[in-house]
């Protein structure tokens, strides 16, 4: 599996992605799950994976090219006037991709299957957030439901449900994220280190930071122990029950 | 779906369930998942259920019809020699009643599946506690995993895996465990209150405590809310990363 968050921030927006992939236990690798593409001053598109890697890989490289080669037919994420375009084009991509896999005689349509998270801003609009499910279409964040998961999504949300706040600072942001992060590598092998994260400013359209959580990072090996610690005095602090 | 934990202790065993049962959103109810059989001062063993409910309500009848008809050739649940034999029969019932319901034209297996955790003590051995799966087979848990988690297992599991202790008072126990049930009910609509819970001394052959969490017990709010305090302040106290 795969564990990828997208959160939307008043500031604007986060995404870190987990870099495991495997097919089987004894199939391990690691792969980058989030990608970007900016035009600076104009726009920056991030998109995160999840599912079939060789899914993924073949959408990436289907947008890759149509930004490169101008040739193309289709429009590139370079060029799509607003962010719900770029979306629209990103589904296609992906169901046209999932289509050909189980078209070629493949019976199992979920063994092909993705999902992406898709941020940014396109000068003009705000900073925009997609889900993008393996049939094409997509849902949009919004204040009720301002942040999505893909892959792992269970064991890293009720951390999110309860310190998700819009105002939070990239940094409260990147903690928060790490957190869920350290819960879901605890409990599953399939969601492993090194870990990439980016921030967004609205406006600036391009990546504020953008970083590598590697195994041995400090910072994220301070959380992990804090975390457990912290936790342990939150839980000794409840009141017990009378029985 | 259901969550149910069962939990070896050194002072005995905790058990929790909850009653939410659904067959898509618009068809909910509540139901018991925990069911107890014991003779005093000989045995006492308890079951948890999670899965298809037709299945798992005909497999307590079965095991329970057994207790009750001394005729019947299959040896009952409080005449097995060893826990070990009472998982062996569990298994049995189990296994025999998804059988004929898959036999009966029913092509979807795990339609009718269904997982049980069974724990409890027969004179003359310590407590035990098993995971039964659909197959009929089982697992015990030892001093390296100590507890079982069945149904919606993944939200609850990271604080389990933080502030499970063998040493733990029952009070600390139920704590734990209603905190896990809190965090899996905020995440998922189709675990719900009331929760049942009990704990087992070891050598005392019925139950220590037994009772029924509804949905306005003071305890529980109390835990939901100050759960939700202590983990925002434990995780406003942990250090920002420098970005």
């Amino acid at each position: 599996m795969t564990y990828c968050v997208g959160m939307r921030l008043n500031k604007g927006l986060v995404f870190m992605s987990d870099t495991r992939t495997n097919a089987g236990v004894d199939n391990v690798a690691t792969v980058r799950k989030m990608f970007t593409w900016h035009k600076p001053g104009e726009r920056m598109i991030t998109l995160m994976t999840a599912g079939n890697l060789a899914t993924t890989q073949s959408v990436v490289s289907i947008l890759d090219e149509r930004t490169k080669v101008p040739a193309e037919r289709n429009p590139s994420l370079l060029e799509t006037p607003t962010m719900f375009q770029a979306a629209r084009l990103v589904g296609e991509a992906l169901r046209e991709t999932i289509q050909t896999n189980v078209q070629s005689g493949q019976s199992a349509e979920a063994m092909f299957g993705a999902t992406l998270i898709m941020g940014g801003q396109i000068k003009g609009t705000p900073p925009r957030l997609f889900l993008i499910y393996p049939q094409g279409n997509f849902i949009e964040a919004t204040d009720d439901n301002p942040y999505f998961q893909i892959g792992e999504t269970k064991y890293g949300r009720p951390i999110l449900v309860r310190g998700y706040d819009p105002d939070m600072s990239f940094e409260q942001a990147v903690k928060l994220l790490v957190v869920s992060f350290d819960s879901t590598l605890k409990a599953n092998l399939s969601v492993g280190l090194p870990i990439d994260f980016q921030t967004y400013t609205a406006g600036q359209y391009e990546p504020t930071h953008e970083t590598r959580i590697e195994r041995d990072d400090p910072y994220f090996q301070t959380i992990a122990h804090d975390w457990a610690v912290a936790l342990r005095s939150a839980f000794l602090s409840l009141p017990d029950p009378e029985l």
